[in-house]
Parts: structure tokens; C-alpha cells; sequence
């Protein structure tokens, strides 16, 4: 049987794919030139020491003279990479070079990645905290549920600068952003909708959290066994939080209660879904088949049924891809100096997003193709206004 | 009183010393295009997940496939930058990014730097162990003595990749190599002489080792307690060390008793030197004055009694420069995939470098230009040889 990930990278050659890894996907370029005695002397000895020294004395100038203060730390510890789990910190290096590079290219940010070889949320705060001064913000990247939202909650708490897990945020960005285009797509009120959110991992809370902050009032949220409700047993902190936000209905049971007469599927796990169960959904329903590079269903399946269909792959219409939503959030925070990132910023970065989209929206182009150049701009442009808004800039 | 260091930076504008710092003097360059929607495919998802589990299945590839292997880490605390002290980390970024471009300048190697905020040896040491699949290599830089004795030798052991002080051993490399020249260029045997080390820091510890090594019998190191003899009281357990191997001739005392009749100088702390002190030297007597960027006499006076006299320095003849020992010794330790750094890969850099300056030797000219593009290829093929000839690699 091919599956669709096969589909996805049949057409790229493993020499193609390998060959463009050779020697990795970054390198460093020094802006300052070393080319002459003079311009040694002034960028290294001893000109240096007169920056130095200014900084000694004030160092907030370290923000003006070091390119920390535009400097992302990638940090992962390789324990939910992509869709392959925990494969280990040096075999997540791939994916957070290309992270890096995606930094670079679309929100003009230097970035480095530091890959962790432990999985203690203590000793990884502890790490970055001794690693301060050198980066002027964290993207956490492919931490493990329920660990990630420890992790990012307390680095929030210890680190006085950005940081943000994108796998959480940058997706619940996107998702907003997307779900916002649908329902303007389909001339749909969007705060009246009901959701269902196949999964309840990383990526699952933060789109119920985002939503509900976004104003819509029937969120369900299933994992592995089925509903999350007030009512559950051995629910996790972050279910139990969840459990109070979600689901006022009072859903129990498995996915297809969920579905009956839900107007939205976001799905956020691995779990296959068929066309019988999307049909359980109500008319005019919204099938967003986020799972990557291998969707819950195939798009022109869940077309059949449903008048909007978005996936994260970039061979159908509608890719729901974070790279619209993190350099520009990161490029944002970093451009006034925002000592954290709150939610307005967030909500704030999705309706940028989908501001974009507004201007030439239709049911297979909700959100702006990834490639869009506005969107960082735009986005940034709004984060820094919502931080200052919020008094963190 | 105008110092030698205002001379020195008074060339140089402070606005165009800190012009050429806005931003810092590093930046993050992508090496795979992802401009169009194949390209990031291929970049990114989902063409990177055959490479990581590539990875995931056989961890070495992690060396082909992406930047580690040949990125080193800039590691420093700020406990003793350039001549300025304990300044911080924050303040000592402008000199570790100005390492980094250096690196790839002259050794093109990529490099990040990583400040850290504690002195804590311990905790640097588990920093970069939690680190260590995130980098190929780790040059420590600027760390205050005697703490960088323990915490390079730490480091070595934790770590199974090459590690090297810079301050300690680029220096005394650099020093071999000069000091080689210096006699080569005076037609005098290189083993008899006698040669008197002022400071008990890294640098002087390092450099008196070396010499150690290279067969100089007859060296004796000061510090601000003067010459350091096996009687002495007090002595830590680096100076102990050096005891056993230096002085043997049991000399105690101050500066000038040590320079009585000494061949060689060679300044490696801020105390001043007087021209009467040089003249209790030998005739044809070698002065290395190498504190920065003052150095511990002006050479034109010196040069009223010495016949080679050498700085830190750009602006006088013979300026030894680290610059001309790092980058060819990581280059050839990385390109070897060696796993740590030996005597006799730091003795074989020291020979490469003289062999480079022999080819045009005058006491003038005792070492190759700071600039002179054949030395990191000779240094790193050299160093590669002896990594190899060590089984080290």
C-alpha cells in the first residue's frame, strides 16, 4: 500500500534529500570584516575592548553591540521529533537546523540550535539559565507532552526574555489564523462554532486554550481515550485545566460523539479518521487534517463531506504551516525588546495572519500560502503592538 | 602620560570601533535554499525526517549531516578577558563573536559563542556536557587562573571531543613557534637557552610546559611573589607542578635575579619591565613582551639591548597572534575527527608555524603575518598528522 507520506516524498530522490544535508544547513557569517591588519584591530584586538568595556559599564548595551539580542536559541531535547517521538537530541539536529534556517529566511533572525542530551525539566532550566547572556530568546522545539508545558512554564519563570514551545503556540497561531479564514471563507459566524480537537498533546491544548481565549465557547478535546471531561478519572493537571475551559456540553465517549453536529475537526494526533465518521459532522463542516506529513484522512476524501479541508502538507490547497506564524512572533518580540510573550501577542499574531488572507480568501486559500512574504511583517508589526499594549516591551 | 594603548587605539575612531560592533559581528547564513516550495520540502518537512531517523538509526551520521562537526563552541565566564579582568559574561561577547569570525576567517570553521553565568566549575563542566551534542569542539576562552587549569582538564575528561584554553595553549604554541624563529634567526641552539617566564597565569604555565616539552631545560616562571622555585611556600598545585619541572638552577627572588644572564624574556602579566632589567640579560637576548595591549616594555627600548624583540601587537614587527595557532588547530583536529587535543598535536602546530616563518626569516620577522593564509592549512595538516601518529583519531 503507498501511504501518503510516500506520495509526499516519492517525489524527492534520497540523494536529493541526503545531498542537501551534506555538512548541515548553517553556517556562521561574520558581518564584520577581518580582512586587513586595521579592520582586525578594530574588531578584535584592541579595539574590541573598548565595546567590552562599555558593556561592563552598562550592560543593556550588550542588546546594541552582540548579536544576542536578535539571537533565537532552537532548543530541543529530541523527545517528540516531527512525528518520529523521541528519537534523541543529535537526530533532532536536522529538523532544528531547518528550524534555524526557517529563522533566517523568513524572519531575518539569527538562531543557533542547542540540542539537550537530558530530558530533566530542572537541569534544561537549569542550563539555560547559566546560558542567559548568550541569546535574547527560547524556541522550545519537539518536547514531549505532558513535560513541554513544565518546561516552557517554568523557563517563562526563570529566563527574563521570549520564550515560546512553537510545537504549542505556533501551531495554535496558525490553527486560529486558519479557522478564523474558514468561517469568513464559508460566511460562517466563527464564536458559535463547535470544535472538535482529535488529540491532546502539545499542539491539541494550546489550539483549545487559544480558541477559547478567541472567544469560542464549545471546544471538545479528545485523547487517546476518547472525551476529556470534568467528569474523568486520573485526568493530568493539564486535562484537568483543560477539562474546565472545554467541552460545556458535557460530551462522554469516543470520537464520533464528539462529531455528531460539529461544524469543526482539528486533528492534532496520528489517529486515522474515516469518511463515515467526518459524515457525522454537521453541513458546511471544516476538516482541518493536521497531522504531518501523514493527515487523519486524505483531503479529497474529507472533501467529500466537508466544504473546507486544510492539511499541513504543501502538495494540497490550504497548508496550515507554523513557519507563517513563529518568525514573525520571535522577529516581533525581539524588535521591542518584549521580556515575555503573552496571549494577547499571540492572538494578535493569528488575526495578522488572517488579515492577510482576508484579502483574497476563498475555500482553498484560508490562510497565506507559506512562502508569503507579508505575513512575518505584518505579524511582527502586530506583536510588537500587543506587547505594548500588554506593558512587556 | 600618553600610554602605548592610547597609541595604539588612537588611530581608531570609538565611533568607528563601535560602528563596526552595532548588531555584533555575527550572523547566521542557511546553507540549503528554501525559497520555493520544493526547496523547503527538502529542507524541512518532510523531506528532514529521512535524515533524522538516518541519524536516529546510526548516531555518527550526525557528523555528515549536520554543522556539529565542525562547530566550536566559544566558551567563556568573563573571569579574565583580554587584560581587562572579570567583566562578565555579557561583556565578553564582543571579544568571543570577534573569536568566532576569527574561526572562520582563518580556520573556516563555524562557531558559536557560549557565555555562561557562573564561575562555577562544576556547573560549566555539566553545561556543556548537557550540551554536548549541539557542537564538534570547545575552545575555552578567557577564564580566569588558576580556575582554567582544573576546569580545561575537567572538560577533556568529561567530554570525548577536542577541547582546548586558547589562552593557555594557542598562546604557547604561538610562543614555541616564535621562539624558534627568534633563535633560528640569531644562529642560536634552541634547547640551551635560558629563559625567564614573568607570569604564573595561564599563558605562563602553558608556555613554560611547552618550552618543557620542546626540550628548553632552563626556564624559570614569576609570579607577583616572585621566582617560583620547588622550596617556595604556598604553592598551589599548578605552581607545584611547575616547580618540579622549571628552575633548575633553584633560583629565588625577584625579576632580576632571574634575569641575570637569561637568553630569553618572555612577558606574559601586566608588570612593567625597565630597560636596566633587560640589560642584566645576556647579550643577543630575546625579549617577547607580550602583555595587550600594553606591553610590559616599549619595544623600541627594549630593542636598545635585545637583537629580537616581538609583541601582541599588529603595529610593530613580530606580532604573535594566537589567530595564527587556533584556527589550524581545531581545522586539524576537526578534520581528523580527533577526540582530543595532544602535546604533541600542540608541538607539531608550533613546528608548522616556525617551518612557514623559516622560508623567510630575519629577527624581524621571526613569525608568520597574523594574516598570512598558508599557516591555518599548514598548522591544521600538521595537526592532523600528529592526531593520527597519537591514535587519536
Amino acid at each position: 500500500m503507498t501511504t501518503v507520506d510516500d506520495q509526499a516524498t516519492g517525489q524527492l530522490t534520497d540523494e536529493e534529500i541526503f545531498s542537501a544535508h551534506e555538512a548541515g544547513k548553517l553556517a556562521i557569517a561574520p558581518t564584520a570584516s577581518l580582512a586587513d591588519p586595521r579592520a582586525l584591530s578594530i574588531a578584535y584586538t584592541p579595539g574590541v575592548a573598548k565595546v567590552s568595556l562599555a558593556i561592563a559599564a552598562d550592560p543593556s548595551l550588550a542588546a546594541r553591540y552582540t548579536w544576542t539580542h536578535r539571537l533565537v536559541a532552537v532548543v530541543s531535547d529530541g523527545t517528540a521529533v516531527l512525528g518520529l517521538g523521541d528519537i534523541g537530541p543529535r537526530a533532532s539536529l536536522p529538523v532544528m537546523e531547518g528550524k534555524s534556517a526557517l529563522f533566517k529566511t523568513f524572519g531575518g533572525l539569527d538562531s543557533i540550535p542547542l540540542v539537550l542530551d537530558t530530558t530533566d525539566v530542572d537541569e534544561i532550566v537549569e542550563t539555560l539559565v547559566r546560558l542567559r547572556p548568550s541569546f535574547g530568546a527560547v524556541n522550545l522545539e519537539d518536547v514531549a507532552a505532558p513535560r513541554c508545558f513544565e518546561l516552557e512554564a517554568r523557563l517563562i519563570e526563570a529566563l527574563d526574555c521570549p520564550v515560546m514551545h512553537d510545537d504549542q503556540h505556533g501551531t495554535a497561531i496558525i490553527v486560529l489564523a486558519a479557522l478564523r479564514g474558514a468561517a469568513a471563507a464559508l460566511k460562517r459566524e466563527f464564536a458559535p462554532l463547535k470544535v472538535v480537537i482529535s488529540g491532546a498533546g502539545a499542539a491539541g491544548v494550546a489550539c483549545a486554550k487559544i480558541l477559547h481565549a478567541a472567544g469560542v465557547a464549545d471546544v471538545a478535546v479528545l485523547d487517546s481515550r476518547g472525551i476529556i471531561s470534568k467528569g474523568r478519572d486520573g485526568l493530568n493537571p493539564v486535562k484537568a485545566e483543560l477539562a474546565e475551559i472545554t467541552n460545556p456540553r458535557g460530551l462522554t465517549g469516543a470520537l464520533d460523539e464528539a462529531l455528531k453536529g460539529a461544524d469543526v475537526f482539528i486533528g492534532l494526533s496520528s489517529s486515522k479518521v474515516g469518511l463515515e465518521q467526518i459524515q457525522l459532522m454537521a453541513a458546511d463542516s471544516i476538516v482541518f487534517a493536521l497531522s504531518n506529513p501523514d493527515p487523519e484522512i486524505h483531503p479529497e476524501l474529507a472533501a467529500q463531506h466537508a466544504a473546507v479541508v486544510a492539511t499541513g502538507r504543501s502538495d494540497f490547497p490550504n497548508q496550515i504551516n507554523n513557519v507563517l506564524a513563529f518568525p514573525g512572533v520571535f522577529r516581533g518580540a525581539l524588535d521591542c525588546g518584549a521580556r515575555r510573550i503573552t496571549e494577547n501577542m499571540k492572538l494578535a499574531a493569528a488575526e495578522a495572519i488572517f488579515q492577510v488572507a482576508a484579502e483574497d480568501l476563498s475555500v482553498d486559500a484560508i490562510v497565506p500560502s507559506a512562502l508569503d512574504p507579508r505575513v512575518p511583517l505584518e505579524v511582527a508589526a502586530a506583536v510588537a503592538e500587543a506587547a505594548r499594549r500588554d506593558g512587556v516591551a
